[in-house]
């Protein structure tokens, strides 16, 4: 059984992994890649996965075997484990609770060698729905607080398998960043009445400086203070606090964008690594006016060194507007 | 002019660094090594670097010339610059202030060959030494809030040459991540008039469970809730909030008790790559009973992934009390 243990300083959680439990000499050379052989989310490969709890099915096709457009499976070696009780737990001075939670795959496409950016726009969209619809379906649970939903692409952003997908992790408490983030909304609202997310994008469309793309219902921007070089948030123009809030039109609107922002990022950078996280609004208030869901997505191009680590002061080397400037005139 | 920024949800700042600005061809490939070649850090090339603001010397050398133990030179890209007037900033919504700093290189060792984890432990001692001259002349420069003394070994730890080195930077704000820290430790003192770090030893001490080294004035040892495999945090038994304010012996046990940790380090992962960072209070608050100054030192051995940059929750594969075991057992 995993456990969740809190740092007593900082409150920071930290799940401590059994089951993914490595000896010193299990960790692989950081250059080591695992291109080619056997992939557990080919077609046909269904049987090697743990039975799926979503998929987007042609008419006809049996759970668990081929036909499928998109699967969501359970993390064959979870991070969290789903049966159980919810148990807190002090150990002396320290406090900790067992491991209960969700670990999903989300496989996005039967096609080993098709990429999001690259992928019709309509799986894009079906991917978007999936989250919504683990999310709306996980919620019921009420040993959760949060889930988090992301995307690693490339084995420097953490990705241990190729074959395009991306990951839900449903968790017992909320995490520490989702609570300061939330906070430092809630406080701009309670001075100014105000969004303080509308209020960036209102300065954001107004300046344009900083602006990648924009449609009917989304803009993409590079944030005025970001961490990482090319770091891009993708935003609803409309207030909205949670991510499954939204209409088909508003899905479709977020595939387009997603996948072009994706498009421009590959054309500047040549195809990079990269992280993106959904960040939504926890269950206990998941309708307000203060928090605006959004997704933030992190090229990983270069080494987060001890400074970054120690101080959470990172140290960017490309200005942002520069960052947009490239990716507004790629030609995609 | 480099720019401080802060995001205005959680209060992060960020380095928006153009003297390092990088162009997107610019990033190298993440497999890349600079092995061999010319270093700037080696005896004799002493006229490729910045002058030194310390150097500890045989008697009869001269300054930037051979004859040197140890020395200090600023940054040749520094991550903020020292010279001009602190100056904070609104840009519609946003804040931010100029990017005044220092940003200074401890050249560990003449020897381009030795290593922390090898080098007599005399040179340790003098690298702690040089650590504490540096933090209390920087600290006579009022627009200075705070320094981060770290340091990265190996490429992927973020170290761009080979050289053994540390890095200091000196902040015109202090780290938020410092803040938190500060703040937990003083929430807890509040409560129980007791230093947080006093109990979490006194803890460690009893149970021995995640205990890697001890001598006697210092512990190394696995901590409750750590966010990598083999974090280990190395502490003053007795209570002492600021880096500087060690004995002659003290130093020494300090040089000797790290010098041990990273052979151990060396020894179970095989030479890992890694980073410490210096822990100690803010110039304002220097001497108090909340906050104990420490080491942090993680061993670069897991990417860090969306998952992590989206929740800063850890998911750690090695549980603290196995790494302990194994680096309390290793031969060294």
């Amino acid at each position: 059984m995993p456990e969740l243990r809190k740092d007593p300083i900082i409150g920071r959680w930290v799940i401590i992994s059994l089951e993914r439990g490595r000896r010193p000499t299990d960790f692989p050379d950081e250059g080591r890649r695992r291109k080619g052989g056997f992939c557990p989310f080919c077609a046909g490969n269904e049987s090697t996965t743990p039975p799926e709890v979503l998929a987007y099915r042609d008419g006809g096709s049996s759970p668990n075997g081929p036909g499928w457009k998109l699967r969501v499976v359970p993390n064959k070696f979870p991070a969290l484990q789903v049966e159980g009780m919810l148990n807190k737990m002090g150990e002396g001075i320290y406090d900790k609770m067992n491991g209960i939670g969700a670990h999903e795959v989300i496989i996005e496409t039967p096609d080993h060698n098709e990429t999001m950016s690259a992928m019709p726009v309509k799986r894009v969209e079906d991917v978007l729905w999936s989250y919504r619809d683990r999310i709306e379906d996980l919620k019921k649970d009420r040993r959760f607080s949060y889930i988090l939903v992301f995307k690693n692409e490339g084995e420097s952003a953490g990705a241990t398998l190729e074959h395009s997908h991306s990951q839900l992790i449903a968790l017992p408490i909320v995490p520490k960043s989702v609570i300061e983030e939330v906070e430092g909304a809630k406080q701009h609202y309670n001075l100014k009445e105000r969004c303080i997310y509308c209020d960036i994008i209102r300065q954001e469309t107004m300046t344009g400086s900083r602006m990648i793309a924009e449609n009917r219902d989304f803009v993409s921007f590079a944030p005025f203070a970001p961490r990482f070089p090319f770091e891009t948030w993708i935003m609803p123009k409309t207030h909205a606090s949670n991510y499954s809030s939204g209409t088909p039109e508003q899905y479709a609107n977020l595939a387009l964008i997603l996948q072009e922002t994706l498009k421009r990022l590959d054309r500047v950078l040549s195809v990079p690594p990269y992280n993106y996280i959904i960040h939504t609004s926890p269950f206990r208030d998941e309708r307000n006016d203060y928090f605006h869901w959004h997704i933030e997505l992190m090229p990983k191009l270069t080494h987060v060194a001890g400074f970054e680590w120690g101080s959470g002061f990172y140290i960017n080397p490309t200005p942002p507007e520069e960052a947009a400037k490239f990716l507004r005139e790629a030609k995609v």
